[in-house]
């Protein structure tokens, strides 16, 4: 069995790396080549446990992420969301690999942002928004740059204290990108400037103002997972022109984004494609300058375990990892 | 997290502790004090993966036994059913333990035999039969020496070579409980004489002639774990003044042995009793000399996790085990 840290995946594997697989992964899942059973959901006394299997047919493909969600563990030092990802191998089903499941976590819902923003952003997209400066922003800003070349974006949380912090941060990670990355003192004004607008947050309430959103802009909805939290505004999702999911039987039962604007009728289910339908079909992307273009995920075992899979075959290429 | 091996866990957890643990689970199990999700099966080309996780409420004790199903996998030198378990820790959701999983389930299933064969055999039972000389065979002859003091034990396997070298292997290894192991030559005389019998096979016939059994006798069912697999007799099963499974809900949806008659209503559901309801009232158990009793079990995940658990603390507390 090997084991891959965060540490021995960062050393080579990309975020580009990952936009690709993730993009090959979903449209597994679109053309209905994968098996993704619900998720089983334990309740304890301090948080859930997840366990999120997943088969990827012809190719046999299985692993399972098992993920937990402990408020309180960070008083203990260790992370809130502690996970594993374990994989099978296909030819004799004996345990693999087992991967820090919190760093595939980050990449591959940053990948799939990454894998969204590459096929619906104009290709001349210079300016972006990141909304939102949890755990799971850094992924998600590297895969902005990673897809288009960005001059400049706009960092912004509520805590204004941590975005100025992340925003230093991210200037010294992402130096090599070239690109300006600045706290956003006025979010109307940036948002009302932006090509690319990404919201990674839990919010109860819209984070930014949709009215300012501009013709041309790709939004990307990638925090709010439960049917409470809503992030992206009504009018956003009402006038998009394209609005794709991750998976729609996720989509559809789990982010407050796209659940309530159904419910009120603006949209209707029909309304949203998967982003494997537009790797099928890329046709069906973006056809002009003008059109807004939404994208939605709530995430899949699908791309943990399609990714898992490919960060073990190449480690175990390259002799990275320690085995047990 | 640390790392089991079987060499780890044989150094210092016995079957006697096994027993302990097996019937605290059930009794668990039959409280409704569990939760046990369907297990999830993914058919792959060579074989199938099988997830199972159980919760056991109140301890929080979480947990996942990751199996596969291989047939053509000792061509590669490796397992036909690779197994491991991991174990979660209760406070912070972490994945605290991973256990060779083939151990564990030959160990937790010979136990459940011998909590059965304990609770419901007679006190004074000298002389027993086991059926079936394969894997889970080993442990389930020392569940059997290990609740009584046995004097002989007919070994029969229906390849003969194969049962003469397992007799030999098990004299040498069991040699401390001074019972005299022997090859069943006349397995009809064997069973006429039996306090107690084990059949583990996958045989789709009985394995033994039900109308020789004598009164007094107790039988466990351990192999045959789809309803396509019979070894128990029917006749056995209806003339059992006691019939215990070690779940209802596994025993009746999978066990070929007991829905054959119940499907010729030679007995009804409401016949049977869960090992746990023994253990909560052991009043239930045996009532005289001449009662033949039935135990059948096709096992459940809340073994698997209740004993993981189990063996984790005691290995940690020992300072036994690899630290990742």
């Amino acid at each position: 069995m090997l084991i891959l840290t965060s540490n021995d995946i960062e050393r080579f594997y990309t975020m580009k790396d990952a936009i690709a697989v993730d993009k090959q992964a979903l449209k597994i899942y679109s053309q209905g080549n994968s098996d993704v059973p619900l998720r089983i959901n334990f309740d304890m006394q301090k948080g859930q446990c997840l366990f999120m299997p997943a088969h990827i047919k012809g190719s046999d493909i299985v692993g399972i992420k098992i993920v937990s969600v402990f408020p309180d563990n960070p008083k203990l030092g260790k992370p809130s969301v502690p996970a594993q990802v374990l994989m099978l191998d296909p030819q004799t089903g004996e345990v693999c690999a087992m991967l820090d499941g919190t760093f595939v976590t980050q990449l591959r819902t940053g990948a799939v942002q990454g894998a969204a923003t590459d096929l619906l952003a104009r290709k001349n997209a210079s300016r972006a928004v990141l909304i939102g400066t949890g755990g799971q922003a850094v992924s998600q800003l590297e895969a902005m740059l990673t897809v288009r070349s960005l001059t400049d974006v706009a960092i912004f949380d509520i805590d204004t204290q941590k975005a100025k912090q992340f925003t230093e941060e991210m200037k010294h990670r992402f130096a090599h990108f070239s690109t300006n990355l600045y706290f956003s003192e006025n979010l109307d004004d940036d948002i009302s400037q932006a090509d690319i607008i990404t919201s990674v947050t839990t919010s109860k309430v819209v984070t930014f103002n949709g009215e300012k959103v501009k013709p041309g802009t790709h939004i990307n909805g990638v925090g709010a997972y439960t049917p409470e939290m809503h992030e992206i505004p009504e009018c956003i999702v009402e006038k998009a022109n394209i609005r794709v999911v991750d998976t729609k039987e996720g989509v559809f039962a789990e982010a407050g984004d796209i659940i309530d604007p159904i419910k009120q009728q603006l949209v209707s289910e029909d309304d949203f494609l998967e982003l494997g339908d537009l790797v099928i079909d890329p046709t069906q992307c973006r056809l002009n300058e003008q059109q807004i273009t939404l994208f939605k995920t709530v995430g899949t075992a699908v791309l943990d375990v399609y990714i898992g899979y490919d960060i073990y075959l190449k480690a175990k290429e390259k002799g990275i990892g320690t085995f047990l």
